[in-house]
């Protein structure tokens, strides 16, 4: 299945899309969140659309696109996990996985503005693949891993660099920003993606081909990372690992390049569909 | 007012202390979470609480407490914010503030085990001053700053050095694990601490004082870390700040000293109460 959430911003419905067509699902209840996942949800969904079949209502592709989950407890995001990635920040190859978080605040749908924040002179993009825990893992074996994986969901881990390494603290401070996680179109459950180690993943600003990368590249695998991490945390049903950058963010170029008010910034991977962001001048809200 | 959650884990339930009395208020309705903060909530509770006086039903003292409050949408932490502190981990003095994330699965009630995770040699311990957003905060300037600030709790920011330190990663690693964020004995309003920047802090690790300290030495105070941790990210009702530990930590001593299974940590600060944890193995729920 793929599933959307659609509408106003805070105000999102739930949705599926079948053969390219957007449909809803708001009569299913309850929100794509914590309690969904937790609850068997997918499994549950995929009855309900099954036994409405023909009878769901189309969406109209004008409507917008939010996140396709509801805010998570945690985006947890995984540091330099492609070698080409690391190279290019002059960051050695990681021994084992970095760990940052990014605040829950930053969610976005896909094709929402980012936000430049205010003072900020380097904010940066990062196409990568994120996942969804769809049942809590806590000290999960490697080959358990996957059975807590509900699906993938494209994301934009929009950074700041002068906020996450020149100012005196962990890369948190400048990973969530407002704005600074668009995430979707969709999110695709496991069952939909053959090969998740075999995605191409492309990243371009103003039309320009910046990232070009291949999850063949990762350094830890999913199963590897979804044991990891939760080695040192809890993951809840609904919680989202970002699984790291390919080489060709804007920290890479010599001189560095970033992004300005008017950029349009695209992205996709294979079987996880693309979006598109324009960027904004910090504005008060 | 003071605010408290009290019944088994995950099922707490709402009340207030009044004159060292617990009381219920469970027929105010909902939880201490973000829509609690975010609609007026203190307000509408002091009124119910005046509109039903004497006529609230005690709670016995011997109910478990949890967390004052609901699992918020995120547990900021400031590093390094007494000089004396910075000084025993041989980090410089931060020309800013640091900023660190720990997960909300970590949150648990101020009498809760503790439990050491999975090959964990280095648990230790930090008394902490933490405060709660009473209102959304994006871009606060710090005359406005203490608008947003709900109210003060008692908090251990339990900590795994090799995890935050020696793991590869940001310090988010080692501050997350579950248990690992006690919180309470009670959220105390704005209104019930004449000075927030001249409170007594203090722990004893089974009954041995290791640290003594007093918020009159924090380098950033309150409405600066308000404002300052606004710019990078948007604080929700309902979320927590932890303003950092005085020194005393087990990391500081030389040799350094850890926490073991079976130890007593005991901890309090003026006006906030104390609380009291046992140190457990860890062990797979």
């Amino acid at each position: 299945m793929k599933l959307i959430r659609y509408g106003a911003a805070g105000k999102e419905k739930i949705g599926v899309i079948i053969d390219g067509v957007r449909y809803d699902t708001s009569a299913f209840g309850g929100d794509y969140n914590e309690q969904f996942f937790e609850d068997n949800g997918l499994d549950r969904l995929e009855e309900f659309v099954k036994a409405n079949e023909g009878k769901l209502i189309a969406i109209s592709d004008d409507e917008r696109l939010g996140s396709p989950i509801a805010r998570p407890s945690k985006i947890v995001c995984i540091g330099l996990n492609y070698a080409d990635h690391a190279h290019e920040t002059n960051a050695p190859l990681p021994p084992e996985p970095v760990i940052f978080m990014k605040s829950t605040t930053s969610l976005v749908g896909p094709n929402d503005d980012i936000m430049i924040p205010k003072n900020s002179v380097k904010t940066d993009w990062e196409v990568e693949l994120a996942f969804v825990i769809g049942k809590k893992a806590s000290y999960v074996e490697e080959a358990d891993a996957m059975d807590h994986v509900a699906g993938y969901v494209l994301h934009n881990d929009v950074s700041e660099r002068e906020f996450q390494l020149e100012r005196n603290g962990t890369w948190d401070k400048g990973k969530g920003c407002d704005t600074f996680a668009p995430m979707g179109p969709f999110l695709a459950t496991a069952d939909e993606i053959a090969d998740v180690d075999n995605l191409k993943l492309w990243l371009t600003v103003n039309g320009q081909s910046m990232q070009n990368g291949t999850t063949a590249n990762f350094i830890f695998k999913i199963p590897y990372l979804v044991h990891y991490v939760s080695q040192f945390m809890t993951l809840l049903p609904g919680d989202v690992i970002s699984t790291g950058t390919p080489a060709g963010v804007g920290l890479g170029f010599k001189p560095p390049v970033y992004l300005k008010a008017g950029d349009v910034v695209e992205l996709g991977i294979d079987g996880l569909g693309t979006s598109k962001q324009t960027l904004v001048a910090y504005a008060k809200n």
